[in-house]
């Protein structure tokens, strides 16, 4: 069999992976998922990226929104408005039984990636999936209205409405892939990068370098989370607006260009084939819309049986 | 008008310090709570006897368990229970974000007293809730059983069922009293001990030495939370057993000895009021079982009354 490595962020790569979990056995796929959108609230250690990955692996995830789960309730939430308390991000009262767990491990002293298996266990989960670190990582987004935020509030407490300058990924350099991690991507034969914001989800995973050496050495392929110039969720499109660069899946493109041997496109940006083939990059045209679990599953199909041609 | 000052720990406390915020104005009474049962749980700072107060003088209290909030759902704490998570504190949805909030508002730097007057506020209570400290005391309860128990582990976990040997208070010897416990103590006319365990709810405040002093020129009442020899809730009775003496509301008494001027006896206890009398303590004799609200505000407008003659 093929064994597989994912690197996925949230929503979108969620919806690859869940594609890849349905025609792969267990043993053959791990999802190494990006930890920089991490971060504190309410004294709670909340990982929004691996709880995407786990509910959506474990079919608990909420279908309309793509993260939470489904039929949570939000009697906490909304008597933490009545606190007039910053409740901002969206926890239901089911959601938070796995941050408070999480903390409760974490806090015992358990690493991350230890936590994160336990965990996807008891969803049921028979996958691996292992965040890119043990050790924090938290992606700051510099903002020309704000100045720097944490991701999340970035993203949900001001709904990626402010500029974005930059990008800071602190504790990076001294972060270290998990061995779990290191030992799956060393044993693995293809690499796919999933459809996620490359800027914040999928640059953190290939910024540990650890990660990146042996990246170096592994068929990589990468799926365009951009289609006809936007991005089918989140904040992506406008952050290479923001960074000065028209986006389209060529862009992705070149940012993983020193990564990748294969990339797959949308049928409606078909013609940037050919540049790709200039660069050296193999392409596959598709339909990468996952509008259902029937199109994540197909087009995991046709990604796998695209990336078993470059190995 | 007359300044009260009530000594109270959880649901027997909160009934009568009910009656009582239902005939003194907002100004005239202070609540001091018990915090030995403060411990902390899933990384929350949980304080049961402060949040059984403060639910049921804002009307929010599960009228069925006299703990948690009325019409609760329990999404979370099923789900914990599913991650095979310690989920033995029954904390439901909606009394979660108490604990969220008061968790967040203590690493941001806030002291328990100010942080619980600001959640109080927002419940919607008029009168003064203080913490007796803003410092941590455990009360740890030995057992013959487990050795040494967190006192929420021996009183839930385990349903008081070990044997216990002995108490400590930990952190007691350094714990300071907050400054408004302090003002609001030294402004009172008139002390009410409520009927709450002596052992684990109010020995804990009387061992803090700021009050302990004050208490010592002020008229203190204590109403018998010992009734027939027996606790309306608790281990209280199953305590003083363990620990070598017959409960009784006499027992009680003389526990209170050193502190108190009057003491409020059941109707079915009445004839321990001659004994009380040779100890110089006043006695007066009521039903003091309050098994509905009118109850809790009749028996503190008698005690409030008996009270005030003492003074």
């Amino acid at each position: 069999m093929t064994k597989v490595a994912a690197l996925a962020g949230g929503v979108g790569g969620a919806k690859l992976a869940y594609g890849l979990s349905k025609i792969l056995p267990p043993d053959d796929l791990t999802v190494i998922v990006n930890t920089g959108d991490d971060f504190e609230h309410f004294g709670l250690k909340i990982c929004p990226d691996l709880d995407t990955i786990c509910y959506t692996l474990a079919g608990l995830a909420n279908p309309v929104t793509g993260w939470g789960r489904e039929n949570d309730t939000w009697n906490c939430l909304s008597t933490l408005k009545q606190f007039d308390a910053p409740a901002w991000f969206n926890i239901g009262d089911a959601d938070l039984a796995l941050h408070l767990e999480r903390t409760r491990l974490d806090q015992e002293g358990h690493p991350l990636s230890e936590i994160t298996q336990q965990l996807a266990r008891k969803m049921g989960i028979q996958h691996t999936v292992l965040p890119m670190t043990d050790e924090e990582v938290t992606t700051i987004i510099s903002t020309k209205e704000y100045g720097d935020l944490d991701f999340q509030e970035y993203f949900v407490k001001y709904q990626f409405a402010p500029t974005m300058t930059g990008i800071k990924l602190d504790g990076i350099d001294w972060a270290r892939a998990p061995q779990k991690v290191i030992d799956n991507l060393n044993g693995c034969d293809i690499v796919i990068i999933c459809p996620s914001n490359p800027w914040v989800s999928i640059f953190p995973i290939l910024s540990i370098q650890d990660i990146k050496q042996i990246l170096a050495h592994k068929p990589v392929v990468a799926v365009s989370p951009i289609v006809g110039g936007n991005a089918l969720k989140g904040p992506a499109a406008k952050m290479y607006r923001e960074m000065g660069i028209t986006p389209s899946a060529l862009e992705v493109a070149r940012q993983y260009k020193p990564y990748i041997k294969g990339f797959v496109l949308d049928v409606i940006d078909e013609e940037q084939g050919d540049i790709l083939s200039q660069w050296g990059i193999i392409s596959m045209v598709t339909n990468t819309i996952m509008a259902n679990d029937e199109a994540k599953v197909r087009l995991a199909q046709e990604v796998l049986e695209f990336s078993l041609k470059l190995v």
